[in-house]
């Protein structure tokens, strides 16, 4: 493709996608593939020649389009906010653009230096602890996801707490309400089932620190080494809070590796007064959180941070001969190949810091505030309401409740909703019972949009009809030239 | 950012990423900057008030480009190839407007799906053995890196031989010139340094028969498992392709999963006349290769297949109750979180399914065959010249060669050749010996650039002075408005 064709199908796209995130609203939010539909319409085998780029645009309106779930849509509820922005698609062009490989300093030193940086910046917008800069021993990176992040803490934990050879005693903790992703760095990382305890829940959904203890004092008096605990901040399932600070000041002592799972809720410290996300944090070893959620930056981009670098760097790094250059060989600079699992990695900080820029801390500020506040509105709501019942204090963004007249109420609701297409929710269990999830995040998500879903729901749940939103034609407009 | 911004600021950027491609053979191809350089030129604390993307896109080109080394280059010829392209760009922009979570099926079917076909697709365009398509117990997936590949292919070979709990008695096999990936997949797996064998390479560099068959015979006769064995065809030093057929024929009567690292030769495939890259396929357990070095499609995206998926989804699968739906638990589909350790994932099949369509088996076919001419002309240039020596021939795109007068001679030319910033070459060691690397295969090298390659070395090697190449000023011209 020459810079010219480039130039010219750039536009049209950019176009695009302007348009659709325009219009996305409209769309029905969840896709009604079936499985197959996506599959069954295209060729079987590639194309021997070149196509055009605009019969390639028109498949994505006509084929892939009706496959997609909105995650961008305002309607959007479901899951976890995967909200994106226009300064983070452009980061993410750029990153395509420039198309360097950032495995080492050396490689292309901006790739390092900026994602250091920006990496230090976010220390300040969200008030974490000093020792998370890179100034001294510690500092940023940003991986993947929070399921790698939370992969290589347990790795640095690992190789502190004496490696694999000294694996057989080592024991970690999370509760019955950490991400899934916990249990698989474990099994990734080679550990049986029973080397992850499972710490039980209080009645909000937070780890039982009397539970935490009797499992560490059992462990060790048996000769088992707690290597690492993980206390989650904001869980998937409710937006549940660990006590980290007891949870660190309980196992530190043991020499365990305390690591903070924020993917979803680590944003909320960019507003001041939601800074009690971040108690207990100068106490632990690593802390990550996910601006693919909820700051406004598209997956992936997750900001892990470590308090000592150096056991992350041990715990991972190889060097091959064709590596080798003086910059790292000197120990001047930082090679961040030696901070996660892939040897490549593409130019991620970019996108970031287009976002922290375009928004500034206030516009950031202003925006995770009013998901807050609009998650708040609607908690109050649901509280007051006979027909539910909510589940939990809506604190931050999360908000968890259920049919009072029971679980296949509840669930026959959020069918009802779904179905519609008017928005998306969805559910997790608490106690066994079904429990409705409204995750309010979405960069575009503003109270009209709240407001109607609180419509939505009460229609299902008087039964009353409810007009489905279907496929507009020939949507978005920059589809069809 | 409106949608009006988007579309302007958007047309802005691809014309600056249009020109900075037109351009970028007019910069230095290795960036100058000392460690510290770009982070100096950045203000210390994030901003506090909105800033306009005019001044982010000034930063861009006056503080980012100086500490770039450009990839993208025509007279990039270091490391390895990762040669973007106009269709791969606008695929990752289109994933990032799009901005869905593909880690279900149930998120975004045609995110999984396309993934699926177009994984299918690569099966013929490569010419690839039919255990790897989808329609039976094997298939494809997308994963960032073929690190990647590598862990989630021993991850799966460890859960067939028993899992975490047999673990002590399991040993794999390796040549001493596979990637460091392999290690470094075994240490993040959890195994001791011992159990992975290091086998003996002959004087081609490729893994040694004979060694391996010693090994596993010993490993064998000790109550030792072989459970996992890397083949490499294309090895990063030297491009030296392992007797894949043979080392599975040896291996798979023990149980050995097999796994074929192709990361950067793999592509070679679209070529007939290159097939015998694939000799011994239909053989083995898993297959990677990365379309982000050597098949114009920007970082990340690499292809592992496996023969057999039940393994790695076993090995790797973990569902929460958020996450759990009808089309899940029906298994009538794919849900790639399970063949990956992230559970997040964007929509990385559009930028390959917009490569494929836009060059066409055709057009990727000629490109790829023109690097390999390319390699070879060159090295035949090499092998005559008294002042050089030709270590390896040059079957694929990469040149290894040496200055007859030795070592420091050697790393003096490559030296000269790289600090005039008109070509980047890097380098390995064979047999204690340093090792001038020469690859060819970004998507825009050209005959002349390989001449002009040439010449410098000549210069280099005779004393000759080279006229260095500076940093244009106001380059590229859309960073300037
Ligand atoms: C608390 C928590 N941790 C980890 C994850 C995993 O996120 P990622 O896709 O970044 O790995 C999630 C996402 O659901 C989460 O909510
Ligand atoms: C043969 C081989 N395997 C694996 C890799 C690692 O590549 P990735 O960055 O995709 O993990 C490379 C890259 O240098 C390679 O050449």
């Amino acid at each position: 493709m020459t810079p010219d064709d480039l130039r010219r199908h750039g536009h049209r796209l950019v176009d695009w996608v302007a348009d659709y995130l325009e219009g996305v609203g409209d769309y029905p939010v969840a896709s009604r593939s079936a499985p197959g539909d996506v599959r069954a319409a295209l060729p079987p085998h590639p194309p021997t020649s070149p196509e055009p780029f605009d019969a390639v645009l028109d498949d994505v309106a006509s084929v892939v389009l009706p496959g997609i779930t909105h995650w961008q849509s305002p309607d959007f509820f479901a899951y976890f906010p995967a909200n994106a922005s226009g300064p983070s698609i452009l980061g993410e062009l750029l990153s395509a653009g420039l198309g360097v490989q950032g495995m080492l300093w050396a490689t292309s030193p901006a790739c390092t230096e900026l994602e250091t940086h920006v990496l230090d910046w976010v220390v300040d917008l969200l008030g974490l602890p000093d020792r998370f800069r890179s100034d001294g021993p510690g500092g940023g990176v940003i991986e993947d996801s929070a399921s790698s992040a939370t992969l290589v803490a347990v790795l640095a934990a690992r190789h502190r707490a004496g490696g694999a050879a000294a694996m057989g005693e080592m024991v970690g903790y999370a509760s019955a309400e950490a991400h899934s992703s916990v249990r698989k760095a474990f099994t990734v990382a080679g550990f049986r089932d029973d080397q992850l305890r499972v710490v039980d829940v209080d009645e909000h959904q937070a780890l039982r620190l009397d539970h935490l203890r009797t499992l560490v004092e059992e462990d060790v008096a048996a000769g088992r080494r707690p290597f690492f605990a993980c206390a989650t901040v904001g869980t998937t399932g409710t937006m549940a809070v660990d006590p980290v600070r007891a949870v660190a000041e309980l196992v530190v002592p043991h020499g365990t590796w305390v690591h903070v799972d924020a993917a979803m809720a680590g944003a909320a410290g960019v507003v001041p007064e939601l800074r009690w996300v971040n108690d207990g944090l100068e106490l632990v070893d690593s802390w990550c959180f996910d601006p693919h959620k909820w700051l406004f930056t598209n997956f992936d981009c997750d900001c892990l941070y470590v308090a000592d670098r150096s056991a992350l760097v041990e715990a991972l790094s190889i060097v091959p001969e064709y590596l080798r250059n003086a910059a790292s060989d000197a120990g001047d600079v930082i090679d961040y190949r030696d901070w996660q699992v892939p040897l490549g990695r593409r130019f991620r900080a970019l996108k970031l810091w287009f976002v922290i820029r375009h928004y500034g801390a206030e516009g950031l500020r202003h925006h995770i505030g009013r998901h807050v506040e609009l998650a708040q509105g609607f908690a109050a709501r649901v509280e007051v309401d006979p027909r539910f019942e909510l589940v939990r204090p809506a604190e931050l963004s999360l908000v968890c409740f259920r049919a009072a007249a029971g679980d296949d109420e509840s669930e026959r609701i959020m069918h009802a909703v779904n179905a519609s297409g008017r928005a998306l929710l969805s559910h997790t269990r608490v106690d066994e019972r079904f429990v409705i999830r409204a995750s309010i995040g979405q960069t575009t998500t503003e109270q009209r949009h709240v407001d109607a879903l609180w419509e939505l729901l009460g229609a299902a749940a008087d039964g009353r009809p409810i007009e489905p939103r279907l496929q507009p034609d020939g949507f978005p407009p920059g589809a069809r030239g």
